[in-house]
């Protein structure tokens, strides 16, 4: 494929960037990616396993005669990045992001982005339970989902950072950032806060029942763990910058499973029921669009004995 | 592996029993394998594809000479069957069944048994979201554990059918049935409502937002509704026939969950980093314990383009 972007300065150097990096540099996406993270560690990590052309030791020199700067650090960090980022900014440059919230990335970000830079913020709808430089790989973007938000930039540059990203492998899509945050407080947010709660109730029961909660949780709580394994620090930004729509979600969810409780307590088979086929729909709905496998179990490799 | 039992009667052609018969058989378990499923129409899928080595066309049939008859049927029709086929069970004979809940099984069922025949209830913790006859897969059990209700079983009885299970590749444990059931309202039945209810949820607003809810299903949203694509009449007996423990932990749950939307809406995010935190310990320790994939995305084979 042909060179996109220059040289792509990635700021954070963990799950999300280290995947971009793998997949920009095999299909030759960008001519140089540069990446600075603040911990030494981390920098020393993606020096040993070469996760980009170069690591730089501070965000100065990462940012400085970049093309494209992403910004893939927990969205709490965001702001403070942003601010002292700016003055060493190339005119014309596109600053993005991989923030899974975007209201807040747009209010806190966007104040710093000096005239003549452009910002496009985006949201790659895609991760695994891992983090860190060593959880990345160049297949993670593939099928996936990946949201831009325009906010008044360049239609050449928009569509510029749209061929970056269909070029690792996504799809992608535009929509406004209140519609955006509405949406993931559905697909994502929620759903984490819901895993993280049912793991949390059964860790303060596993103290009562010694470790049987993790010796049977192949009957449906294994994989609400998978998901309350993600990056602490990102959900907690997560949530905090995404309140409201959370809020919202968040209402209807327990409003709903009052009902159903209600059915349990007085019997309602019908109810159950009837709730429990309708479910079943949207589950054909994501494998026939590509977004899961059919397969048992999503297939899990380690489910037959070798 | 020698024959444990003479024959078996599998009552009800699902998942579970369709998988038992393919195991049993694998492995010469038992001499002959008979099932038997209410529904003309399983009943003639299972012949088509020769579920069993036998499928007979009425209970009697099915129970008369069996050394073991497994209830294989949702928990709700259990008493139904029980009640029908006590006059043909055979003096000696074990009945088993592989209900998700295990007192109102006990309940309902035990008055039914006859003076002589051994009733052993066991539960199977292995399932996938799909059901029907042609679901079931021989290694369905392997790695997963089966817990067996001696509930006054002659020891030797018990430990046939503990062969039984070990032969399909299972670990069993034995346990009393209201340990089992307050067990399983944590690891199983909880986390299936929540599914549920969050699923539906997503359905609700999905008329709003089109296709959305699908498109961008695999930032975690995903995951719920394969759990949330079980079989609704199985879901449904199950939380009507383990109410109060179902009920207890979901009043755990609710409580954890306010006060965690209490910290995001009052902006908590120490509260919030350290309960996520402590959430990722449970999630290796099922890996370490073998009950899960530590691959990415539970290795979904779907993940990456061919």
């Amino acid at each position: 494929m042909a060179v996109i972007y220059d040289r792509v300065a990635l700021i954070g150097l963990g799950l999300i960037a280290g995947s971009m990096s793998l997949a920009m540099r095999r299909d030759g996406l960008a001519t140089e990616v540069v990446g600075y993270a603040r911990s030494a560690e981390t920098r020393a990590t993606a020096r040993e396993i070469a996760l980009v052309d170069r690591v730089c030791d501070t965000l100065a020199e990462a940012v400085k005669g970049a093309d494209l700067v992403v910004l893939a650090v927990p969205v709490g960090a965001m702001e403070a990045v942003a601010a002292e980022m700016a003055p060493f900014l190339k005119p014309g440059a596109t600053v993005s992001d991989v923030g899974s919230v975007k209201g807040a990335v747009i209010a806190t970000v966007g104040p710093h982005i000096p005239e003549g830079v452009n910002f496009i913020p985006a949201h790659p709808l895609a991760g695994t339970e891992h983090s860190g430089p060593r959880s990345g790989f160049a297949e993670l973007f593939e099928n996936r989902w990946t949201i831009l938000i325009p906010s008044g930039a360049k239609p050449d540059e928009v569509a510029k950072l749209r061929a970056l990203w269909e070029g690792m492998g996504a799809n992608v899509d535009e929509m406004d950032a209140d519609h955006h945050d509405l949406v993931l407080a559905v697909t994502s947010h929620t759903p984490h806060l819901i895993a993280y709660t049912m793991v949390g109730v059964a860790d303060d029961l596993r103290r009562v029942t010694d470790s049987e909660v993790i010796k049977y949780s192949a009957a449906g709580f294994r994989d609400f763990t998978r998901i309350a394994a993600s990056d602490p620090t990102m959900w907690r930004d997560v949530f905090l910058n995404n309140k409201d729509a959370t809020l919202e979600i968040l209402g209807r969810f327990t409003e709903e499973l009052f009902a159903l409780q209600r059915a349990i307590r007085t019997g309602d088979g019908d109810h159950l029921h009837a709730y429990f086929t309708r479910t079943r729909a949207i589950r054909r709905g994501i494998i026939e669009a590509g977004q899961d496998t059919a397969a048992p179990n999503f297939g899990r490799v380690a489910e037959k004995k070798t």
